[in-house]
Protein backbone atom coordinates (compact mmCIF):
# COMPACT_ATOMS: atom_id res chain seq x y z
CA UNK A 1 0.00 0.00 0.00
CA UNK A 2 1.41 3.36 -1.06
CA UNK A 3 -1.79 5.69 -0.83
CA UNK A 4 -1.35 7.98 2.48
CA UNK A 5 -3.84 7.40 4.65
CA UNK A 6 -2.68 8.49 8.36
CA UNK A 7 -0.98 12.01 8.53
CA UNK A 8 -1.72 12.24 11.93
CA UNK A 9 -3.87 10.74 14.99
CA UNK A 10 -4.67 14.02 15.98
CA UNK A 11 -8.21 14.87 15.68
CA UNK A 12 -10.34 17.79 16.62
CA UNK A 13 -13.02 16.02 18.49
CA UNK A 14 -13.24 12.44 20.48
CA UNK A 15 -16.13 11.79 17.64
CA UNK A 16 -13.56 11.93 14.88
CA UNK A 17 -10.96 10.23 17.24
CA UNK A 18 -13.35 7.45 17.55
CA UNK A 19 -14.25 7.28 13.61
CA UNK A 20 -10.25 7.49 13.20
CA UNK A 21 -10.09 4.49 15.12
CA UNK A 22 -12.86 2.73 13.36
CA UNK A 23 -10.36 3.85 9.92
CA UNK A 24 -7.32 2.07 12.03
CA UNK A 25 -9.02 -1.04 12.33
CA UNK A 26 -10.09 -1.64 8.86
CA UNK A 27 -6.56 -1.10 7.49
CA UNK A 28 -5.63 -3.56 9.93
CA UNK A 29 -8.00 -6.29 8.48
CA UNK A 30 -6.82 -4.40 4.74
CA UNK A 31 -3.13 -5.16 5.34
CA UNK A 32 -4.10 -8.57 5.67
CA UNK A 33 -6.44 -9.37 3.10
CA UNK A 34 -6.36 -6.19 0.47
CA UNK A 35 -8.68 -7.71 -1.85
CA UNK A 36 -11.81 -5.46 -1.97
CA UNK A 37 -14.66 -8.07 -3.00
CA UNK A 38 -13.18 -10.92 -0.66
CA UNK A 39 -13.23 -8.39 2.00
CA UNK A 40 -17.11 -7.13 0.77
CA UNK A 41 -18.08 -10.85 0.86
CA UNK A 42 -16.74 -11.61 4.25
CA UNK A 43 -18.38 -7.53 5.51
CA UNK A 44 -22.23 -9.52 5.06
CA UNK A 45 -21.23 -12.42 7.23
CA UNK A 46 -19.53 -10.91 10.56
CA UNK A 47 -22.30 -7.93 10.17
CA UNK A 48 -25.15 -10.81 10.85
CA UNK A 49 -23.00 -12.59 14.15
CA UNK A 50 -23.07 -11.11 16.76
CA UNK A 51 -19.80 -12.50 18.27
CA UNK A 52 -17.94 -11.17 15.08
CA UNK A 53 -19.47 -7.50 15.86
CA UNK A 54 -18.33 -7.82 19.67
CA UNK A 55 -14.85 -8.25 18.13
CA UNK A 56 -14.77 -5.85 15.75
CA UNK A 57 -16.05 -3.18 18.15
CA UNK A 58 -12.77 -4.60 20.53
CA UNK A 59 -10.20 -3.82 18.14
CA UNK A 60 -11.93 0.01 17.80
CA UNK A 61 -12.02 -0.02 21.68
CA UNK A 62 -8.41 -0.49 21.65
CA UNK A 63 -8.00 2.05 18.55
CA UNK A 64 -9.34 4.23 20.56
CA UNK A 65 -6.97 4.46 23.50
CA UNK A 66 -4.84 4.95 21.09
CA UNK A 67 -6.33 7.73 19.35
CA UNK A 68 -7.51 8.92 22.86
CA UNK A 69 -4.16 9.59 24.25
CA UNK A 70 -2.86 11.30 21.92
CA UNK A 71 -5.12 13.41 21.59
CA UNK A 72 -4.73 13.80 25.39
CA UNK A 73 -8.07 12.86 25.72
CA UNK A 74 -9.53 16.11 24.04
CA UNK A 75 -9.27 17.98 27.55
CA UNK A 76 -8.24 21.31 26.69
CA UNK A 77 -10.89 21.33 23.99
CA UNK A 78 -13.34 20.57 26.48
CA UNK A 79 -12.19 23.29 28.66
CA UNK A 80 -12.19 26.00 25.84
CA UNK A 81 -15.84 25.74 25.17
CA UNK B 1 -23.18 8.60 10.92
CA UNK B 2 -23.51 12.44 10.98
CA UNK B 3 -25.50 12.67 14.56
CA UNK B 4 -23.24 14.09 17.45
CA UNK B 5 -23.22 11.75 19.94
CA UNK B 6 -19.37 11.53 21.67
CA UNK B 7 -18.97 15.57 22.30
CA UNK B 8 -16.59 15.01 25.45
CA UNK B 9 -15.43 12.01 27.17
CA UNK B 10 -14.83 14.57 30.57
CA UNK B 11 -18.13 12.51 33.14
CA UNK B 12 -18.71 13.81 36.63
CA UNK B 13 -18.66 10.65 38.04
CA UNK B 14 -16.70 7.03 37.78
CA UNK B 15 -20.39 5.94 37.43
CA UNK B 16 -21.24 8.01 34.24
CA UNK B 17 -17.65 7.21 32.80
CA UNK B 18 -18.50 3.77 32.75
CA UNK B 19 -22.06 4.63 30.98
CA UNK B 20 -20.21 6.17 28.37
CA UNK B 21 -17.81 3.27 28.08
CA UNK B 22 -20.94 1.11 27.39
CA UNK B 23 -21.71 3.69 24.76
CA UNK B 24 -18.69 3.95 23.28
CA UNK B 25 -18.89 -0.43 23.07
CA UNK B 26 -22.15 -0.17 21.71
CA UNK B 27 -21.16 2.33 18.59
CA UNK B 28 -18.65 0.06 17.90
CA UNK B 29 -20.89 -2.14 16.84
CA UNK B 30 -23.40 0.17 15.04
CA UNK B 31 -20.42 1.84 12.97
CA UNK B 32 -20.41 -2.09 11.75
CA UNK B 33 -23.85 -3.15 11.38
CA UNK B 34 -25.80 -0.11 11.67
CA UNK B 35 -29.17 -1.92 10.71
CA UNK B 36 -31.44 -1.22 13.84
CA UNK B 37 -33.65 -4.27 13.39
CA UNK B 38 -30.37 -6.46 12.90
CA UNK B 39 -28.91 -4.79 16.00
CA UNK B 40 -32.48 -6.06 17.94
CA UNK B 41 -32.26 -9.42 16.59
CA UNK B 42 -28.55 -10.24 17.42
CA UNK B 43 -29.29 -9.09 21.04
CA UNK B 44 -31.57 -11.48 21.90
CA UNK B 45 -28.90 -14.12 20.39
CA UNK B 46 -26.02 -12.53 22.89
CA UNK B 47 -28.19 -11.94 25.85
CA UNK B 48 -28.09 -15.75 26.06
CA UNK B 49 -24.66 -16.66 25.94
CA UNK B 50 -22.39 -16.51 28.53
CA UNK B 51 -19.47 -16.46 26.11
CA UNK B 52 -20.85 -13.61 24.44
CA UNK B 53 -21.81 -11.43 27.43
CA UNK B 54 -18.09 -12.11 28.47
CA UNK B 55 -16.81 -10.50 25.26
CA UNK B 56 -19.16 -7.84 25.96
CA UNK B 57 -17.98 -7.06 29.27
CA UNK B 58 -14.63 -7.15 28.20
CA UNK B 59 -15.09 -4.46 25.43
CA UNK B 60 -16.67 -1.80 28.07
CA UNK B 61 -13.80 -2.89 30.34
CA UNK B 62 -11.45 -1.42 27.49
CA UNK B 63 -13.52 1.18 26.91
CA UNK B 64 -13.55 2.56 30.65
CA UNK B 65 -9.95 2.39 30.78
CA UNK B 66 -9.78 5.09 28.06
CA UNK B 67 -12.55 7.42 29.86
CA UNK B 68 -11.65 6.68 33.33
CA UNK B 69 -7.68 7.86 32.37
CA UNK B 70 -9.86 10.77 30.10
CA UNK B 71 -10.95 11.57 34.10
CA UNK B 72 -7.66 10.97 36.12
CA UNK B 73 -9.82 8.84 37.16
CA UNK B 74 -11.88 11.01 39.33
CA UNK B 75 -9.41 11.50 41.79
CA UNK B 76 -10.12 14.98 42.35
CA UNK B 77 -14.00 14.39 42.77
CA UNK B 78 -13.55 11.86 45.10
CA UNK B 79 -11.29 14.17 47.61
CA UNK B 80 -14.01 17.14 47.17
CA UNK B 81 -16.61 14.92 48.47
CA UNK C 1 -30.17 1.23 36.33
CA UNK C 2 -30.84 4.30 38.22
CA UNK C 3 -28.88 2.86 41.30
CA UNK C 4 -25.72 4.75 42.47
CA UNK C 5 -23.10 1.83 42.78
CA UNK C 6 -19.59 3.05 41.45
CA UNK C 7 -19.34 6.06 43.69
CA UNK C 8 -15.52 6.07 42.97
CA UNK C 9 -12.55 3.98 41.42
CA UNK C 10 -10.43 4.76 45.39
CA UNK C 11 -10.24 1.39 47.40
CA UNK C 12 -8.13 1.50 50.52
CA UNK C 13 -6.11 -1.95 49.73
CA UNK C 14 -5.03 -3.62 46.83
CA UNK C 15 -7.49 -6.68 48.03
CA UNK C 16 -10.44 -4.55 48.01
CA UNK C 17 -9.23 -2.93 44.19
CA UNK C 18 -9.18 -6.55 42.71
CA UNK C 19 -12.89 -6.89 44.22
CA UNK C 20 -13.72 -3.80 42.71
CA UNK C 21 -12.64 -4.75 39.30
CA UNK C 22 -14.53 -8.15 40.10
CA UNK C 23 -17.98 -5.86 40.42
CA UNK C 24 -17.10 -3.57 37.13
CA UNK C 25 -16.50 -6.69 35.51
CA UNK C 26 -20.19 -7.91 36.52
CA UNK C 27 -21.37 -4.85 35.91
CA UNK C 28 -20.53 -4.68 32.63
CA UNK C 29 -22.43 -7.95 31.86
CA UNK C 30 -25.56 -7.16 34.22
CA UNK C 31 -25.66 -3.48 31.34
CA UNK C 32 -26.59 -5.66 28.63
CA UNK C 33 -28.12 -8.92 30.17
CA UNK C 34 -30.53 -7.09 33.56
CA UNK C 35 -32.24 -9.97 33.96
CA UNK C 36 -31.10 -11.91 37.29
CA UNK C 37 -32.91 -15.54 36.47
CA UNK C 38 -30.94 -15.67 33.03
CA UNK C 39 -27.47 -14.41 34.48
CA UNK C 40 -28.10 -16.88 37.68
CA UNK C 41 -28.65 -19.96 34.82
CA UNK C 42 -25.87 -18.40 32.61
CA UNK C 43 -23.77 -18.76 35.54
CA UNK C 44 -23.89 -21.96 36.51
CA UNK C 45 -22.70 -22.76 32.91
CA UNK C 46 -19.53 -20.82 32.63
CA UNK C 47 -18.79 -21.90 36.18
CA UNK C 48 -17.54 -25.28 34.47
CA UNK C 49 -15.82 -24.32 31.60
CA UNK C 50 -12.42 -23.63 31.65
CA UNK C 51 -12.48 -21.22 29.07
CA UNK C 52 -15.10 -19.32 29.99
CA UNK C 53 -13.32 -18.57 33.66
CA UNK C 54 -10.29 -17.46 31.53
CA UNK C 55 -11.91 -15.03 29.67
CA UNK C 56 -13.79 -14.04 33.08
CA UNK C 57 -10.55 -13.64 34.97
CA UNK C 58 -9.27 -11.66 31.91
CA UNK C 59 -12.24 -8.86 31.90
CA UNK C 60 -11.35 -8.97 36.07
CA UNK C 61 -7.19 -8.24 35.05
CA UNK C 62 -8.25 -5.61 32.31
CA UNK C 63 -10.79 -3.74 35.24
CA UNK C 64 -7.96 -3.96 38.00
CA UNK C 65 -5.21 -2.26 35.71
CA UNK C 66 -7.96 0.42 36.08
CA UNK C 67 -8.60 0.47 39.44
CA UNK C 68 -4.99 -0.18 40.34
CA UNK C 69 -4.17 2.99 37.86
CA UNK C 70 -6.71 4.94 39.80
CA UNK C 71 -5.65 3.88 43.05
CA UNK C 72 -1.30 4.80 41.89
CA UNK C 73 -0.88 1.50 42.49
CA UNK C 74 -1.15 1.54 46.32
CA UNK C 75 2.29 2.71 46.35
CA UNK C 76 1.98 5.03 49.59
CA UNK C 77 -0.20 2.66 51.57
CA UNK C 78 2.67 0.27 51.29
CA UNK C 79 4.76 2.70 52.21
CA UNK C 80 3.48 3.61 55.66
CA UNK C 81 3.02 0.06 56.53
CA UNK D 1 -13.43 -14.39 50.57
CA UNK D 2 -12.47 -13.38 53.73
CA UNK D 3 -8.90 -14.32 54.14
CA UNK D 4 -6.34 -11.97 52.61
CA UNK D 5 -3.94 -12.51 49.92
CA UNK D 6 -2.51 -9.08 48.25
CA UNK D 7 -1.48 -6.87 50.88
CA UNK D 8 0.78 -5.40 48.32
CA UNK D 9 1.51 -5.17 44.71
CA UNK D 10 5.10 -4.54 45.19
CA UNK D 11 7.89 -7.43 44.71
CA UNK D 12 11.29 -7.55 45.11
CA UNK D 13 12.54 -8.81 41.80
CA UNK D 14 10.28 -9.01 38.35
CA UNK D 15 10.15 -12.71 38.54
CA UNK D 16 8.00 -12.60 41.87
CA UNK D 17 6.10 -9.61 39.92
CA UNK D 18 5.40 -12.36 37.19
CA UNK D 19 4.82 -14.94 39.86
CA UNK D 20 1.92 -12.24 41.82
CA UNK D 21 0.50 -11.73 38.37
CA UNK D 22 0.04 -15.71 37.85
CA UNK D 23 -1.94 -15.56 41.59
CA UNK D 24 -4.27 -12.65 40.40
CA UNK D 25 -4.82 -14.60 37.14
CA UNK D 26 -5.62 -18.16 39.11
CA UNK D 27 -7.58 -15.65 41.97
CA UNK D 28 -9.89 -13.96 38.77
CA UNK D 29 -11.24 -17.24 37.96
CA UNK D 30 -11.58 -18.32 42.10
CA UNK D 31 -14.35 -15.35 42.39
CA UNK D 32 -16.26 -17.30 39.85
CA UNK D 33 -16.05 -20.74 40.38
CA UNK D 34 -14.61 -21.38 44.63
CA UNK D 35 -15.11 -24.86 44.14
CA UNK D 36 -11.59 -26.20 44.73
CA UNK D 37 -12.56 -29.98 42.97
CA UNK D 38 -13.73 -28.29 40.42
CA UNK D 39 -11.40 -26.11 39.51
CA UNK D 40 -9.36 -29.17 39.37
CA UNK D 41 -11.03 -31.08 37.54
CA UNK D 42 -11.24 -28.30 34.73
CA UNK D 43 -7.29 -27.39 35.30
CA UNK D 44 -6.47 -31.11 33.57
CA UNK D 45 -9.15 -29.81 30.51
CA UNK D 46 -6.98 -26.85 30.05
CA UNK D 47 -3.87 -27.82 30.72
CA UNK D 48 -3.86 -29.88 27.43
CA UNK D 49 -5.59 -27.41 25.05
CA UNK D 50 -2.85 -25.09 23.52
CA UNK D 51 -5.97 -22.45 22.99
CA UNK D 52 -6.58 -22.46 26.74
CA UNK D 53 -2.96 -22.49 27.69
CA UNK D 54 -2.31 -19.51 25.19
CA UNK D 55 -5.66 -17.93 27.21
CA UNK D 56 -4.37 -18.43 30.66
CA UNK D 57 -1.10 -16.96 29.19
CA UNK D 58 -2.76 -13.97 28.20
CA UNK D 59 -4.33 -13.00 31.65
CA UNK D 60 -1.02 -13.45 33.03
CA UNK D 61 0.87 -10.69 30.79
CA UNK D 62 -2.19 -8.48 31.64
CA UNK D 63 -1.77 -8.79 35.59
CA UNK D 64 1.73 -8.66 35.13
CA UNK D 65 1.15 -5.43 32.81
CA UNK D 66 -0.16 -4.46 35.88
CA UNK D 67 2.44 -5.49 38.68
CA UNK D 68 4.95 -3.68 36.44
CA UNK D 69 4.00 -0.77 36.56
CA UNK D 70 3.15 -0.99 40.17
CA UNK D 71 6.83 -1.57 40.37
CA UNK D 72 8.23 1.06 38.14
CA UNK D 73 9.25 -2.22 35.83
CA UNK D 74 12.04 -2.81 39.02
CA UNK D 75 14.18 -0.14 36.96
CA UNK D 76 15.91 1.00 40.35
CA UNK D 77 16.74 -2.66 41.23
CA UNK D 78 18.42 -3.40 37.94
CA UNK D 79 20.75 -0.33 38.88
CA UNK D 80 21.64 -0.71 42.26
CA UNK D 81 23.06 -4.40 41.36
CA UNK E 1 16.48 -16.09 14.58
CA UNK E 2 19.04 -14.13 14.46
CA UNK E 3 19.00 -11.36 11.74
CA UNK E 4 18.49 -7.68 13.04
CA UNK E 5 14.76 -6.91 12.14
CA UNK E 6 14.06 -4.17 14.75
CA UNK E 7 16.76 -1.65 15.32
CA UNK E 8 14.46 0.70 16.65
CA UNK E 9 10.48 1.37 17.10
CA UNK E 10 11.21 5.30 16.09
CA UNK E 11 9.63 6.29 13.05
CA UNK E 12 9.03 8.97 10.41
CA UNK E 13 4.92 9.17 10.68
CA UNK E 14 2.17 7.28 11.96
CA UNK E 15 1.75 5.37 8.90
CA UNK E 16 4.77 3.78 9.48
CA UNK E 17 4.43 3.45 12.66
CA UNK E 18 1.13 1.12 11.75
CA UNK E 19 3.10 -1.12 9.37
CA UNK E 20 5.90 -1.38 12.24
CA UNK E 21 3.07 -2.80 14.21
CA UNK E 22 1.89 -4.66 11.73
CA UNK E 23 5.51 -6.40 11.13
CA UNK E 24 5.92 -7.03 14.75
CA UNK E 25 2.32 -8.48 14.52
CA UNK E 26 3.97 -10.91 11.63
CA UNK E 27 7.17 -11.69 13.58
CA UNK E 28 5.09 -12.83 16.77
CA UNK E 29 3.79 -15.27 14.93
CA UNK E 30 6.85 -16.34 13.17
CA UNK E 31 8.79 -17.11 15.88
CA UNK E 32 6.11 -19.86 17.08
CA UNK E 33 5.86 -20.99 13.19
CA UNK E 34 9.17 -20.12 11.53
CA UNK E 35 8.17 -22.31 8.40
CA UNK E 36 7.47 -20.43 5.44
CA UNK E 37 5.84 -22.38 3.82
CA UNK E 38 3.51 -23.56 6.39
CA UNK E 39 2.74 -19.94 6.82
CA UNK E 40 2.25 -18.98 3.55
CA UNK E 41 -0.71 -21.68 3.42
CA UNK E 42 -2.30 -20.36 6.67
CA UNK E 43 -2.39 -17.28 5.26
CA UNK E 44 -4.91 -18.40 2.43
CA UNK E 45 -7.19 -19.80 5.39
CA UNK E 46 -7.60 -16.81 7.36
CA UNK E 47 -7.24 -14.27 4.74
CA UNK E 48 -10.65 -15.60 3.81
CA UNK E 49 -12.18 -15.48 7.77
CA UNK E 50 -13.96 -12.59 8.81
CA UNK E 51 -13.03 -13.48 12.59
CA UNK E 52 -9.41 -14.35 11.72
CA UNK E 53 -9.03 -11.01 10.74
CA UNK E 54 -10.48 -9.16 12.76
CA UNK E 55 -8.15 -11.45 15.33
CA UNK E 56 -5.12 -10.20 12.93
CA UNK E 57 -6.04 -6.47 13.08
CA UNK E 58 -6.56 -6.80 17.15
CA UNK E 59 -2.68 -8.07 17.58
CA UNK E 60 -2.04 -4.62 14.76
CA UNK E 61 -3.88 -2.59 17.02
CA UNK E 62 -2.05 -3.81 20.04
CA UNK E 63 1.07 -3.41 18.62
CA UNK E 64 0.36 -0.09 17.14
CA UNK E 65 -0.19 1.15 20.95
CA UNK E 66 3.11 0.40 21.46
CA UNK E 67 4.54 2.01 18.45
CA UNK E 68 2.60 4.79 18.85
CA UNK E 69 3.99 5.60 22.72
CA UNK E 70 6.94 5.07 21.68
CA UNK E 71 6.82 7.72 19.35
CA UNK E 72 4.80 9.99 21.60
CA UNK E 73 2.24 9.86 19.33
CA UNK E 74 3.51 11.58 16.98
CA UNK E 75 2.39 14.97 18.24
CA UNK E 76 5.81 17.00 17.14
CA UNK E 77 6.00 16.05 13.74
CA UNK E 78 2.39 16.98 13.57
CA UNK E 79 3.08 20.79 15.18
CA UNK E 80 5.75 21.73 12.39
CA UNK E 81 4.08 20.96 9.48
CA UNK F 1 9.95 -23.15 39.76
CA UNK F 2 12.72 -22.26 41.30
CA UNK F 3 15.19 -21.06 38.57
CA UNK F 4 15.75 -17.79 37.86
CA UNK F 5 14.92 -16.60 34.55
CA UNK F 6 13.99 -13.34 34.73
CA UNK F 7 16.47 -10.98 36.58
CA UNK F 8 15.47 -7.89 34.52
CA UNK F 9 13.04 -6.65 31.79
CA UNK F 10 16.24 -3.97 30.91
CA UNK F 11 17.70 -5.12 27.42
CA UNK F 12 20.05 -3.53 25.13
CA UNK F 13 18.07 -3.11 21.78
CA UNK F 14 14.33 -3.35 20.78
CA UNK F 15 14.58 -6.74 19.16
CA UNK F 16 16.12 -8.42 22.53
CA UNK F 17 12.97 -6.69 24.37
CA UNK F 18 10.49 -8.81 22.10
CA UNK F 19 12.78 -11.65 22.73
CA UNK F 20 12.13 -11.43 25.76
CA UNK F 21 8.35 -10.61 25.55
CA UNK F 22 7.94 -14.20 23.59
CA UNK F 23 10.11 -15.81 26.83
CA UNK F 24 7.42 -14.17 29.11
CA UNK F 25 4.15 -15.70 26.73
CA UNK F 26 6.33 -18.86 26.65
CA UNK F 27 6.92 -18.81 30.65
CA UNK F 28 3.24 -17.99 30.99
CA UNK F 29 2.20 -21.19 29.79
CA UNK F 30 4.79 -23.28 30.85
CA UNK F 31 3.50 -22.14 34.78
CA UNK F 32 0.14 -23.73 33.66
CA UNK F 33 1.78 -27.02 32.26
CA UNK F 34 5.11 -27.78 33.56
CA UNK F 35 5.39 -31.00 31.60
CA UNK F 36 7.80 -30.27 28.43
CA UNK F 37 6.22 -33.69 26.90
CA UNK F 38 2.77 -31.86 26.85
CA UNK F 39 4.33 -28.72 25.38
CA UNK F 40 6.20 -30.23 22.41
CA UNK F 41 2.75 -31.98 21.37
CA UNK F 42 0.77 -29.24 21.87
CA UNK F 43 2.98 -27.29 20.23
CA UNK F 44 2.78 -29.05 16.71
CA UNK F 45 -0.74 -28.32 17.08
CA UNK F 46 -0.86 -24.77 17.33
CA UNK F 47 1.80 -24.06 15.34
CA UNK F 48 -0.35 -25.53 12.30
CA UNK F 49 -3.24 -23.33 12.88
CA UNK F 50 -3.62 -19.80 12.14
CA UNK F 51 -5.89 -18.41 14.62
CA UNK F 52 -3.81 -20.23 17.59
CA UNK F 53 -0.37 -18.40 16.25
CA UNK F 54 -2.54 -15.35 15.91
CA UNK F 55 -3.79 -15.75 19.55
CA UNK F 56 0.08 -16.83 20.58
CA UNK F 57 0.87 -13.48 18.86
CA UNK F 58 -1.10 -11.56 20.85
CA UNK F 59 -0.03 -12.81 24.10
CA UNK F 60 3.46 -11.84 22.48
CA UNK F 61 2.48 -8.09 21.84
CA UNK F 62 0.91 -7.57 25.08
CA UNK F 63 4.26 -8.46 26.98
CA UNK F 64 6.17 -6.22 24.43
CA UNK F 65 3.80 -3.61 25.23
CA UNK F 66 5.47 -4.27 29.11
CA UNK F 67 8.81 -4.46 28.33
CA UNK F 68 8.89 -1.67 25.95
CA UNK F 69 7.50 0.67 28.94
CA UNK F 70 10.43 -0.62 31.00
CA UNK F 71 12.85 0.13 28.60
CA UNK F 72 11.27 3.95 27.43
CA UNK F 73 11.27 2.37 24.43
CA UNK F 74 14.60 2.73 23.60
CA UNK F 75 14.21 6.08 22.94
CA UNK F 76 17.92 7.15 24.21
CA UNK F 77 19.36 4.20 22.38
CA UNK F 78 18.00 5.29 19.31
CA UNK F 79 19.63 8.96 19.70
CA UNK F 80 23.05 8.22 20.71
CA UNK F 81 23.65 5.62 17.65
Amino acid sequence: MTDSWLPSLITATPQEGFELAITLSRRGVKYTQPDVETLKRLRSDYANSAEALTAASQVVAINFQTVAAANSYWREAALSE
